[in-house]
C-alpha cells in the first residue's frame, strides 16, 4: 500500500439531471437529480482507494458548497488537505434527455487569490513528506496561471515526490517544463502541448524520447477504445482493452491513471501494470461513474487486455 | 415583535446559471452560477426577519445538501426545526441567457416517508407552543398527500396557532377544508381550488364569504401588478401597488404574505397592514431576490400604494 496525495485545483460538483426532454425557454421537470463531488484528482483518489492505497486529497474548495466533498472524504477515509476559498466550487450540470442527448453546462468556479495559492504551497510543504507520489490533475481555476503550476510541480519534486500530471492546454505545456515523473495525455492533448503531430507511433516515440530527456520517465498516451501507448525509458508497450458495452466514459482516463500509479508504486511488472490499468479503465466505461466494485469482473477484463511491445511494429 | 414559525414542506436549492446562449446537445460554459437556499416558507421567514420578528423554520430537508440552508439559518438567527430526510433537497435550476430567455429545470426532491411525516408532526407538537402564528407555504414533496396537510393544519390550530396557508392545487383544496386563519392565493389558484370562476370582485366576495363561513378569517387574493384584494370578515379592501421597474418577480408573493402577517400580528390598522404588505411586494419585484434592505425605499413605495374599499365598487 502506498501513501498518495492527489491535487485537484479546480474540482467540480457534478449535477446529473435526467429529464424527458429539454425545452429551452420553458419550465422543465426533471425525474432525477444527483450531485456528486468530482474533479480529476478526486476521481483518481477514489480508484486508488479501491486498490487499497492511503489517500490525502488537496487543492482548492469553495467554502459555500463543501458538504458533498466533505461527506465523500469522510466516507472514503481520505485525509482532507484542501484549502478553502471564498465562493462556490463550480457545478458542472449534465442534462440527460431520454433520447440520449446530453447538454453540459459547466460553471466558472471561484477565483483563487494569490493568498490562497500561497496557502496551498505552504500546506503542501507540510504534508508532502511521507507521501510516495502526488497526482496533479485537471484544469486550473480562475486566478491561477500555468507558471504557478510549473512552480508547484518543481516544489513537489524537490520534496522528493513522484509527480504524475494529468492536465491539458497551457497548463500541460507549463507542467511539462517542470519535468514531472509521469504524464497521461491523450493524443490530442499531447499534440497541442508539444505543438506537433503525434498520431503515428513513430511520432509518439520521438516525442516521448524528447520528454524522457526532460526527466519525464513515463509517457502514457491514451486513445480511448484504441488503447494505450506507454513509453518509459528503454521500453514501449501498447495495450488494447477488451471490447465492452460503453455506458459512460466519465472517469475512464482517471481510472487509467490510477491503475498506472498502482502498478508502478506496487512494483508490479510493466506488463502487469499496463494490463491492470487498462482493465480498470475498461471497467469504468461499463458503469455510470467508476471505481472497482467487482474484483471478479476486473480479473476477467484483465484477461481480455492484449499487450504488445511497440518496438515490434 | 412576534414569534413566527414557517413550514416549508418542499424547499429548494435555487441554482441560478448565467450563460451567453444555451445550445442543447453541446458543452456550454456559464459565466456565473449561484446557489441559494429557497422555498416559500424560507423566503417568507427572511422577509419577516427583516421586519424584526423572531423566526423558527421547519419542514423537510434532504440530508445530502444541507449546507446552504444551515448557513442561511445561522446567518439569519432562525431556529432550525427542519426534519432531515434521506437524499437531496430538490434543485431548481434557472438558466438565464443573455437575451433574457429563461429555462427552468425543476428537480423532483426527496420522497418523504411516513416516519418522517410523523417525526415532523411530533416536532411541531413540541415547538408550536409559544409561537404566535405559523405559515405553511409551498408545494408538497413526493410521498405527502393533501389529506396529511389537512391534518397538519388542524393539529396546528388545536395548539392555538394562527395558520397562514400559501399553496395551490389539491394541497390548497385540502388545506381550505381545515379552515386556516389566512390564505393568499392568486386568482387562478383560488379558482382551481374552489372549482369556480373568481375573476370579478363580486365572485371573489362571494367566494370569500363562503370561506369566512368556514373559519378562514382573511382571504388575500393577489393579482400581480393589478394589486391585492383583501377580504376579511366585515371588510374588503383593494390595494394597487406603485408602478415599478420589474427586475424579478421571484419572492413577490412571499413578500406580500410576510407583510400581511407583519401587520396583522403587530395590530396595525387594516389600511396600514395592506399598504405596507403591498409596498414590500412591490419592493421585491424591483430587485434580484427579495427582502427589505432599504427602509427609505420601502417608505417611498408605501406612499405610492393606493387603497380603496372594495364595497364602493
Amino acid at each position: 500500500m502506498a501513501k498518495i496525495l492527489t491535487l485537484t485545483l479546480n474540482p467540480a460538483l457534478d449535477l446529473t439531471v435526467q429529464l424527458p426532454v429539454l425545452v429551452p425557454g420553458q419550465v422543465n421537470r426533471s425525474d432525477e437529480m444527483h450531485t456528486h463531488a468530482a474533479g480529476k484528482g478526486v476521481n483518481v483518489a477514489q480508484v486508488l482507494a479501491d486498490l487499497g492505497h492511503q489517500l490525502t486529497v488537496s487543492g482548492f474548495l469553495g467554502e459555500d458548497n463543501l458538504q458533498a466533498f466533505e461527506t465523500l472524504f469522510a466516507k472514503r477515509g481520505f485525509t482532507d488537505a484542501f484549502v478553502r476559498v471564498p465562493g462556490e466550487t463550480r457545478s458542472n450540470i449534465k442534462l440527460a434527455e431520454s433520447d440520449g442527448r446530453i447538454t453540459d453546462i459547466n460553471g466558472p468556479g471561484p477565483r483563487v487569490s494569490e493568498a490562497a495559492q500561497q496557502a496551498l504551497l505552504d500546506r503542501l510543504d507540510q504534508i508532502a513528506p511521507g507521501h510516495d507520489a502526488v497526482v496533479v490533475a485537471g484544469s486550473l481555476p480562475r486566478g491561477v496561471n500555468p507558471q504557478w503550476l510549473r512552480e508547484l510541480i518543481q516544489r513537489l519534486k524537490k520534496r522528493g515526490l513522484k509527480v504524475a500530471l494529468d492536465t491539458s492546454g497551457e497548463a500541460l505545456r507549463a507542467g511539462l517544463s517542470a519535468g514531472p515523473w509521469l504524464i497521461k495525455p491523450n493524443t490530442e492533448e499531447l499534440a497541442e502541448a508539444l505543438d506537433c503531430e503525434v498520431v503515428s507511433v513513430t511520432a509518439q516515440a520521438e516525442a516521448a524520447s524528447r520528454l524522457h530527456a526532460h526527466g519525464i520517465e513515463h509517457v502514457v498516451i491514451s486513445d480511448g477504445a484504441d488503447g494505450v501507448n506507454w513509453f518509459s525509458v528503454g521500453s514501449a508497450m501498447h495495450a488494447t482493452p477488451p471490447k465492452v458495452s460503453v455506458v459512460s466514459t466519465v472517469g475512464a482516463g482517471d481510472s487509467l491513471l490510477a491503475g498506472m500509479l498502482h502498478g508502478l508504486l506496487s512494483a508490479d511488472t510493466p506488463e502487469q501494470t499496463l494490463r491492470t490499468a487498462t482493465a480498470i479503465a475498461a471497467m469504468a466505461v461499463t458503469q455510470i461513474g467508476f471505481g472497482i466494485g467487482d474484483a471478479a469482473q476486473l480479473a476477467q477484463l484483465e484477461q481480455g487486455v492484449r499487450l504488445r511491445p511497440l518496438t515490434e511494429q
